[in-house]
């Protein structure tokens, strides 16, 4: 907790926590970590693009990896992504401390673009570890009309080594991250912890209605072709979907009408629309389902519409033996065990094309993330510490399993 | 129709029609108007604030006022105000070719500002005209920081005589004005022209609903507080509503959400609400039933809502004598009668705190108006001037009657 304080000051702007990829408060907090690694015995290295990995030596082959990301969005807490590598340095810091070393190595990896605040580069650090960079994304640039290019060569990184294939998955045991859980499902349920079943896909559309504009005052109300009484309709039609569907989530996070005047009736509203679930399958007739709807409106109010797939995402699954093993570790803790889909993208989702992969989610206070009240408890840390020092020993115990596992 | 045609070429912009208070396009127009009236031997002068008057004398007392506006909004059509003393005009030009006058003088004011366009100021040319300026209005500043004073001096107004009661409404007949209907209730009917039997009253209301903003992955829908969702039931409700109230509209032109983003619930969504309606109580009740509904939605969604009133104008219903006389002229013009309301504001709103109003709609194409596309027919304006014309001469022959109705 302490340690997470100490990272919150290292920022961009003072009294507001903000830390793009590859500025000077990036590289500040590597160097910081990066010594932190070293006092809990871990050798330490960058990867191209400037992530920074810890290694602790096994007795035998294979390698587990923890981790999570030390980028932040603008004006933000201190624990999204950061709690996970801390929770991570604490659990290698105590086998340090008793000289103990499992017989698989441990490598802790920060990366250093989860969020994508600089560039809009979600997942790059993930994404460039699991070798699977788009290269063209290199040309992309901030808002100072910066490179990334440059600004990965200006970090200290390797842009050659970021065209490689990423890291070797050989004798990859899997991928654990303990991350907040960003949503109010553990502290409604009173839970320190609970394991991710899967990360959500996610489908994201733009959709518009047109009608016909008007004045406010002098075209009846049979003759209107309101586009906003058109969006109005499917804005609650997604709410009312995807509360029928469990574990399903609908958002129409932006609207906008056009003209958009107060005595004009509006020709044209367009509006967003996010649909998540932890089945692709069930996101799929939910997504289809809100698409014949949008038709449905448009031809009963006489208005046209578009429907614009803009992004489709496959849910992830967490690895379903590694996560038995971590809800072992869950329960040995002495705390019931809830398994909880992650609505939240995480650096996870990449590293699934490498490993296995788990998940730990941390209560944190009102599901509030992404803002300066993030707050995590204590004790809940604890928690945390504990269930991944004992999935470790676990997985000690039953590592010849799991690796066989990584190649199926 | 070639008058309107000549004096959409005068313009701040090429190719599109924008005519603001006191600029040099709305100067030329006056000279070009005045020089018409002049043709139609009428008298010029300007009244302090710059509107046109061109008085055509009688061969006894009484004044009958008709008119309507030359300026324009930006990127606008050719009627809309223009068309009312092109027709006004038109009317005062037989009477001058036949050299006949009426026992009463006609008025033919051409206003100088009625949309408002660059200070924001509707109607003020015909509340100078009606002696109910706001002095405060004076200090309002355009774009380029130019105050409406400065350009009341610059446009060769005098200041002065703004603060003065206006018009002596000793010995007004009345106030007629024609006007293209902007809506397409005429030409739903295939009737060329319409009496308008009241100017709508308005409610405005700026209405908000404040939720929870949240992450739209992780937050499940059971503990949702979506502002957008209440502002949608809102949207829908008010439609619903006014579908219910014959003769009333309802409008949502503006909507916006906050944070605004694709993957965040929205924790604030802000709307206007326009409510229109012929008479007030009805009005009233459809304003205080939409504010109840608010009150309704955010306490069943657990949502924080506020009501703003921005605006209450009350109807103005136009004169029942004037108006029975400009019915009798549409029948004598072989036109069936059909009365309608007027869902904008027009100049004889203000017009009506001086003497008994009427107006006489022209069918628009497709209902449309402030945009290029504004068109009406040209067999409709004769229809109008035959119209105009008809009411002059009834109005000459029962005038000593309607002297009397002034004094009511």
């Amino acid at each position: 907790m302490e340690r997470c304080d100490l990272l919150a000051d290292v920022s961009e702007e003072t009294g507001v926590i903000v830390r793009p990829y590859g500025s000077p408060s990036m590289r500040k907090v590597n160097e910081i970590v990066a010594g932190w690694m070293r006092e809990a015995g871990m050798s330490v290295r960058r990867d191209g693009i400037g992530n920074l990995i810890g290694r602790y030596e096994g007795t035998s082959d294979g390698t587990l990896i923890l981790g999570s990301h030390l980028d932040t969005v603008r004006d933000t807490g201190k624990y999204d992504g950061i709690l996970g590598v801390m929770v991570a340095l604490a659990c290698v810091r105590r086998l340090h401390d008793q000289n103990e070393h499992l017989s698989f190595a441990i490598e802790i990896v920060a990366f250093a673009d989860e969020e994508g605040l600089r560039f809009g580069t979600t997942f790059l650090g993930s994404s460039v570890y699991a070798g699977d960079l788009d290269p063209a994304l290199l040309e992309l640039t901030d808002n100072a009309r910066v490179t990334l290019a440059d600004a990965v060569r200006e970090f200290g990184g390797d842009l050659d080594s970021l065209r490689s294939e990423g890291r070797d998955p050989e004798g990859l045991i899997g991928y654990c991250e303990v991350h907040i859980e960003q949503g109010p499902t553990l502290e409604e349920l009173d839970l320190p912890v609970g394991v991710v079943s899967a990360i959500t896909g996610q489908s994201r559309v733009s959709a518009s209605f047109t009608g016909g504009a008007g004045h406010a005052g002098t075209v009846p109300m049979r003759g209107r072709k309101d586009a906003l009484c058109a969006a109005a309709e499917l804005v609650l039609e997604a709410e009312r979907a995807a509360r029928e569907e469990p574990g399903s989530v609908a958002t129409v996070g932006e609207i906008a009408v056009f003209p958009g005047a107060s005595n004009v009736i509006p020709g044209e509203a367009r509006l967003s629309l996010d649909i998540r679930h932890g089945d692709d399958a069930t996101r799929g007739r939910l997504r289809d389902h809100l698409e014949a709807q949008t038709h449905g409106i448009a031809e009963s109010r006489g208005c046209g519409y578009e429907w614009q797939p803009r992004q489709e995402t496959p849910a992830v699954p967490t690895g379903p033996r590694l996560s038995a093993t971590l809800e072992r570790a869950v329960e040995n803790s002495g705390v019931a065990v809830h398994r909880l889909p992650s609505g939240a993208g995480h650096d996870a989702a990449q590293l699934a094309a490498l490993a296995p992969v788990a998940m730990l989610f941390v209560r944190c206070k009102d599901g509030i993330s992404h803002n300066p009240e993030e707050s995590v408890k204590e004790e809940d840390v604890d928690v945390a510490i504990d269930v991944l020092g004992e999935f470790l020993r676990l997985l000690a115990g039953e590592q010849p399993t799991l690796v066989r596992e990584v190649g199926v």
